[in-house]
C-alpha cells in the first residue's frame, strides 16, 4: 500500500518516486512511501489557522472528554494495529506496550485533565504575589496555549505509543499537531492516523500526519511552534542547530540516545528477591522490542564479586527466550526493525568488543522459529562483560540499539554512581536494593544525571511497571546524551505547549481577568446570602460578612469536654506561662472553625449542596476567652463539574473583634446549577 | 585601573594587551581590560570541584541566610557602586534600579527561600502518583542541584542587577556561578565582585568572574552546566548554535532583543488617569537608562483617533527631561553607554525613518547640562510616528537600543493585539485601561507572545512598579525575539539549576528517600504518644491510632445548637431526601474534625507547642448518626525552623467504624526541639 500524508484535512499522495518498506520478519515489501510535493508552510498554516482556534474554543474538560472518546474508539479497533505491527518485528507483548500503552496514555491524560485542570481555557500558575506595600499592585502567572503547531518527529520503535503520548498533552493544552512518523514503521502510524481521522472525534486541523521527509518545514517555524523530537542524537543535533530554531527561539524538546544503567545494590546476594529482579529486568529489557528502546538497560552494574553470578543468571534467562515470528504467542523476541538496523547493531557490538568480551550469544547465529533467519532481521541477544569500566569509554557512550547489554563490576556505592553518571545523562536508571540507605545514596548520587530512577525491591516486585516503561504520570526524558528534554509527567507536559505570562495589576483587575478573587479586590455585598445563589448566578467576589460572636471561657471549657480536646493551652492559664506562641489560655482552633461555620452557614435547603473540603487553613492569632470573632466569606473561584452542580472555592477570613486576622482558609462547596 | 578576573579563588590578570574602557560621560578612559590567559576548562572545573560541593552541603535555608547577609553587606557599601556607575551614564534613579534593585533581588530570594523552601538539600515536586492498583508501586518527582556551573553572560546595561538577579537563584539552588560581565561596563561588575569576594560570605568557588572574552569556555560545557545569556539576538544565536550546546544538551537560557509594546486602551480619553499613566510610562521608559533596557517600550499603540494627543503629551513630557551629567540630581537622563552605541542607535533610527516620521527630538542636537555633548555619548529622546503599522515591518523588528520609541495607531482591540504580536515575541507589554473586558481581551489576545503583561489603571497607579522593571517574584523573559528564556519568577528560577527526576518504587522506599511518608509505607507505632516526641526524635512514619467514638444524634443536635451551624442536612431527615450526596441526616464536617482532635490530642504540656494549620481537608464519606469514627495520625514531614522548634506535617485519616475513609487532611504542628 502507498502511504499518503494526511494534511489540510485530506489524504494527499506525495510523489512521484515510491520506495518500498520491508517487513522485519519476511523482508517483503509491506508498504511504499515517497517524499516531496507537500508545501510545509501550508501544513503549518492550516494547523495555526484551522486546528488551533478550534481546539482553543474547547475547555480543558472538553478536550479531556475528546481524548477519552478517542481512546475508547482506538481501543475497539486495536487488533488491526496489532496485525500490522507484527511486520515491524513486534511480539504480542511488544504490542501491549506500543498499542495498548499509547491508548492507555490517552486515558490517563483524559482522566487527569478532568481531575487536575479547571474547566477553563487557561491555567493559573502559583499564587498571588504581593508587589507593593499598600496591596494595590499584585502579580499572578497564567498559562495560555501557544498559537502555533506542535511538530512531533517520532522514532521507529513505538509507532503508536510515540504518536499518542505526544498527541495527548498537545491536544489537551489546545495546540494542533503535525506528526511525522519514522519511515520504516510508518505503515503502523499511518493506520493509526486513519483510525483517528475516521473517528471524526478531533476538530478539523487538530492532527496532520506527514509521511516521508519534513522538507522545508523548519524554515517556517516560529516562536509559537514546538518541535518534539525522538530519535538519534545525530539527527537531534542537526535539527536543534537549524538556524530558524535559534533565530525564532523555537521550543525544541529532544529525547535521544541513552546508555541507561541498572545497578544491583551492594547487599543483594544471589537468591535474594532483588538479585532475581535485577536479572529478570536486564533480560527483559534486552529482549522486549528486541532491545530497540531508548529506555533499555545498556549497562548492568553489579558489585564486582557478583559479576560472574550475574552473567550466569542473565545468560540462563536469555537462553529461555524463543526468537522468531513475532505473531506467534510463544515467541518472546522478534527481529529488529530491518536488515540495516541489524547491520548497525552488529557494527556497534563489534566496536564495544574492543572494551568488553562477549559472554552470551553469537552475533553470527540465531535460532529462529516460524520465520526465515536469512530474510528477517533476526539477532540473538548479546551480553557483554567489560572488565575495566573505569577506564573504558565506548561502553558508556556507544548505544547498540538492539538486544545488547554490557555487564560491569563496581567497588562501592560511590563508584557505582560514578559509572552510572559516565553515561553523561540518561533517561532512566534502576536500582535493585532493599536497603534505603544505599538507595538514597544512589538516588542523590546519580539524580542530577537522570530523568527517571526506579528503586526496585521485594516490596514492589509484583506491581512495578518496568525499568523501560515511561508512565504518563512521570516525566520521561533526561539530561545530556538523553537530549535534555522532558515529556509526559502528567499535567507538567502541558507547559511545553503553553506560554507562561506574568500578569501584574490591581487586585480588582487581576481578579476579573483570571476569574479568581484576590484579597483587596472589591467585594459584592448584597442583602441575599451568597449561599442562596445558584452556581451560574454566583459572581466572583460576592461576599458575606457575618455577625460577631464572643468566645467565652465557658464556650472553651464546654467545647473541650464535648470533643475531648483538653489540650493544656485551652484548659489552664498556668500551663501556658512562658509559651512561645500563646499569651495565656486560648480558644481551640477547631472551636473557631466551628463557630465560624455557625456564623456563615445558611440553614435552609438551597443551592449549596455540601461543604466538601477546606484548604490552606492557617491560625494566625490565638484568641483569648472574652474575645469576639466575625467572618468574611468571599466567592473566589468557580469550576463547573457537570450539568447539575459545580465547585465553588470561598476565601474565608476569621477576624477578631478588633479586626485582626485570626485565621484564613479556603472553603470548598458544591453548588447546584439552576439548570 | 586594570580589571582582573576573579577565578579559582584569586584575582588573575589576563594579558598582555590592555584596551581602554571609556566613560560614557567624559569619553575618558576609566578602566582597562584584556582577554586571554585564562584556562576556561580549569575555571569550570574549579566551580564543579570546589564551589558545587561546598554549596550542596548547605540547606536551602542556610543558602538563603547567606544571600541575606550578602545583601546586607552590599547594601552598606552601595555608594561606591553608585559612583562608578555614573561613568556608565547611569543617573541616580538608574542606580536605584541597577544597584538597589540587584540587592533587593538578593533579599527577595533570601526571604522567599526561607519561607517557601524546606530546610533541606533537595525539593520534592508535585504529589505522590499511584502507579499500581495494589498501591505497592508509586511515583514522586524530586529536584536535585546540577553538578556543574552556572555560566552567566550579562548585558552592559545593568552590571549589578544583571549579575545579582542571576546569582541569587543559582546559589540558592546550590550551583556555583561563573559570571562574565559585558566589557563596556565591566568596571562596575568588577567592583561588585570585589565587594562580594571581600565579604567572605560565599563558600570558596561559589563565584568566579571572567572579565573579557569567554575564550574556549563553551568547548568545556556539559549537561550539568547552564548558560544564561542576556544580550543581543545576534550573539545569542551564535552561542545557542555552538556545537557543544546541542551535543551535550547544555541548558541554554536567553534573554535578548524585544520590541515591547504599550497599548492605550480604547476607552482611555485624554485627561483620564489611564491616558496620563500611558504617557508617563512611555516617557519614563524612553529616558530611564537612556532607553537602554531590553524591557523598554519601543512601540506605543493608541487608538487611531488618539494618536495626535498621545504624540503631543509624550513630547511635552520628554521636553521636560533634563539631559546631562548623570551624577547631578536634577538630571533625568544620562548619555548612552558610549559613542559606538550612539552611532548604532542613530543608524537604526535612520532605518526606522523609512516607515516612521520623527515627531519629537533631533538626532543631530541635544542640550546637555554639566557635560560635554561632544565627548559624552549624549542623545536626545527621539519619538517617531508610524502611520501604517499594519504594513510596516521595521518598526516591529528593529530595536534601537536607546531613547527611541514609535507611536502607532490601531483600530479595534483585535488589531491592537495583532500589532503587539507582530513583535514576534516580547519580554513585556503594558495595557492602560480601566475596563476589565478590554483588559481580558488583550491579555488573552497577546499572552502567548509575551512573558509579562502589566494592566495599569487608576487603582494601581500609585504603587505600580513600572513596565520596564522585572520583579523577582515574576518570570522575566519572553518567547521568540525575546529569546525564549525565563529568569526569576520566585522559586521557579531554581528549576533552571536543578534536575527533575521521576522516582518510582514502593511507598516504604520512597518515604525513606524523600523524607516524606507515603500512605502504604510502614507505620511505626510505639506505646508512647507521638506528640510526646521532641522534634529531633520524631521519626517519619511514627503513627498514632485512636480509640473509637460513636457520633450520636444528640451529638449532632448539640453541636448544631452550640455552634449555630443548623444546616438542614444535619437537622432534618426529611430535608435531605433526594440529596445528591447525603444518604439522610449527617454529622457536621467540623464535628468530625473536632471529635478527631479530641481523639488524638495529648492534653498535657509537651513538645507539641501548637496546631498552626491544616491543609487539603476532604470529606469523602458522610457520617450518619450512630456511626463511629477513629483516627490515624502519622508523622509525614519535618522541617526545622530554628533552634527552638520545627514544623511537623501529619497525615491524618478519619475512618468510619467499618474502616472506610471519612476524611483526610494534613495537620501542621510546631514541635519543640530537645535542644
Amino acid at each position: 500500500m502507498r502511504l499518503e500524508s494526511f494534511v489540510q484535512g485530506r489524504w494527499t499522495a506525495p510523489g512521484p518516486d515510491w520506495s518500498g518498506i520491508r517487513s522485519a520478519v519476511t523482508g517483503e515489501v509491506v508498504a511504499e512511501w515517497a517524499s516531496g510535493g507537500l508545501a510545509m508552510g501550508e501544513v503549518l498554516d492550516y494547523a495555526r489557522r484551522v486546528g488551533g482556534p478550534a481546539l482553543r474554543r474547547l475547555t480543558f474538560h472538553e478536550r479531556a472528554e475528546m481524548l477519552k472518546r478517542l481512546a475508547a474508539h482506538l481501543g475497539e479497533r486495536k487488533e488491526a494495529l496489532y496485525r500490522l505491527s507484527h511486520q515491524t518485528g513486534a511480539t504480542r507483548t511488544d504490542n501491549l506496550i506500543d498499542v495498548d500503552g499509547g491508548i492507555g496514555t490517552l486515558f490517563v491524560y483524559a482522566s487527569k485533565g478532568r481531575r487536575e485542570l479547571p474547566n477553563a481555557t487557561f491555567l493559573t500558575d502559583g499564587g498571588v504575589e504581593p508587589l507593593s506595600r499598600g496591596g494595590s499592585f499584585v502579580g499572578r502567572h497564567v498559562l495560555t496555549p501557544l498559537r502555533g503547531a506542535a511538530v512531533h518527529i517520532n522514532a521507529f520503535n513505538f509507532p503508536c505509543w510515540g504518536l499518542l503520548e505526544k498527541l495527548a498533552p498537545a491536544l489537551l493544552a489546545g495546540v494542533p499537531v503535525v506528526t511525522k512518523p519514522a519511515t520504516v514503521t510508518a505503515y503502523v502510524a499511518h493506520a493509526l492516523v486513519r483510525l483517528i481521522a475516521e473517528s471524526g472525534l478531533l476538530p478539523e486541523g487538530a492532527l496532520q500526519c506527514v509521511v516521508g521527509s519534513t522538507g522545508d518545514l523548519f524554515d517556517h517555524l516560529t516562536c509559537q511552534d514546538v518541535v518534539s523530537f525522538t530519535g538519534s542524537a545525530e539527527t537531534a543535533q542537526i535539527l536543534q542547530r537549524h538556524p530558524v530554531v535559534a533565530r525564532e527561539a523555537v521550543r525544541f524538546v529532544a529525547e535521544r540516545d541513552s546508555l541507561n544503567a541498572a545497578i544491583l545494590g551492594p547487599g543483594a546476594e544471589p537468591g535474594s528477591p532483588e538479585f532475581d529482579l535485577f536479572v529478570a529486568e536486564v533480560a527483559r529489557e534486552m529482549t522486549v522490542k528486541a532491545g530497540q528502546k531508548c529506555t533499555a538497560i545498556r549497562r548492568a552494574l553489579a558489585p564486582r564479586p557478583r559479576v560472574p553470578a550475574v552473567i550466569e543468571a542473565i545468560g540462563a534467562r536469555l537462553g529461555q527466550v524463543r526468537i522468531g515470528d513475532p505473531a506467534r504467542a510463544e515467541v518472546g523476541m522478534g527481529p529488529v526493525v530491518g536488515l540495516a538496523q541489524r547491520r548497525d547493531v552488529l557494527a556497534r557490538v563489534e566496536a564495544l568488543r574492543a572494551e568488553a568480551e562477549l559472554v552470551h550469544g553469537d552475533p553470527a547465529r540465531v535460532a529462529v522459529e516460524g520465520a526465515d533467519a536469512e530474510r528477517g532481521a533476526f539477532l540473538a541477544p548479546l551480553l557483554l562483560h567489560c572488565p575495566d569500566p573505569l577506564r573504558a569509554t565506548r561502553v558508556h557512550a556507544l548505544e547498540a540499539f538492539g538486544p545488547v547489554c554490557t555487564v560491569m563490576g563496581y567497588d562501592g556505592l560511590e563508584e557505582a554512581a560514578h559509572l552510572a553518571n559516565r553515561g553523561e545523562g540518561s533517561l532512566v536508571a534502576s536500582l535493585y536494593t532493599h536497603d534505603p540507605e544505599a538507595a538514597a545514596a544512589l538516588v542523590f548520587g546519580v539524580g542530577a544525571y537522570h530523568g527517571r530512577l526506579l528503586v526496585l525491591d521485594r516490596d514492589c516486585a509484583r506491581e512495578q511497571t518496568g525499568h523501560g516503561s515511561p508512565m504518563p504520570h512521570m516525566v520521561h526524558g533526561g539530561p545530556g546524551r538523553a537530549g535534555g528534554g522532558e515529556e509526559l509527567g502528567g499535567m507538567r507536559a502541558l507547559h511545553h505547549y503553553m506560554q507562561r505570562t506574568a500578569l501584574q495589576g490591581s487586585p480588582a483587575m487581576l481578579s476579573r481577568i483570571t476569574g479568581s478573587w484576590i484579597k483587596g479586590a472589591p467585594e459584592a455585598v448584597a442583602p441575599q446570602h451568597p449561599f442562596r445563589c445558584h452556581f451560574e448566578e454566583l459572581e466572583i467576589g460576592r461576599s458575606f460578612h457575618s455577625a460577631e460572636r464572643t468566645i467565652t471561657l465557658e464556650d472553651i471549657e464546654h467545647f473541650a469536654r464535648f470533643t475531648g480536646d483538653t489540650f493544656y493551652a485551652h484548659m489552664s492559664e498556668e500551663a501556658t506561662r512562658g509559651h512561645p506562641f500563646f499569651p495565656g489560655r486560648v480558644a481551640h482552633g477547631y472551636l473557631l472553625l466551628s463557630f465560624a461555620a455557625g456564623l456563615f452557614v445558611d440553614p435552609d435547603p438551597g443551592p449549596v449542596l455540601a461543604n466538601y473540603g477546606l484548604d490552606s487553613l492557617r491560625f494566625l492569632k490565638p484568641l483569648r476567652p472574652g474575645e469576639a470573632i466575625r467572618v468574611r466569606l468571599t466567592a473566589k473561584e468557580k469550576s463547573p463539574r457537570n450539568a447539575q452542580y459545580g465547585e465553588v472555592r470561598w476565601d474565608v477570613e476569621i477576624q477578631t473583634g478588633t479586626g485582626e486576622t485570626a485565621a484564613t482558609y479556603e472553603l470548598l462547596t458544591m453548588n447546584a446549577m439552576r439548570g
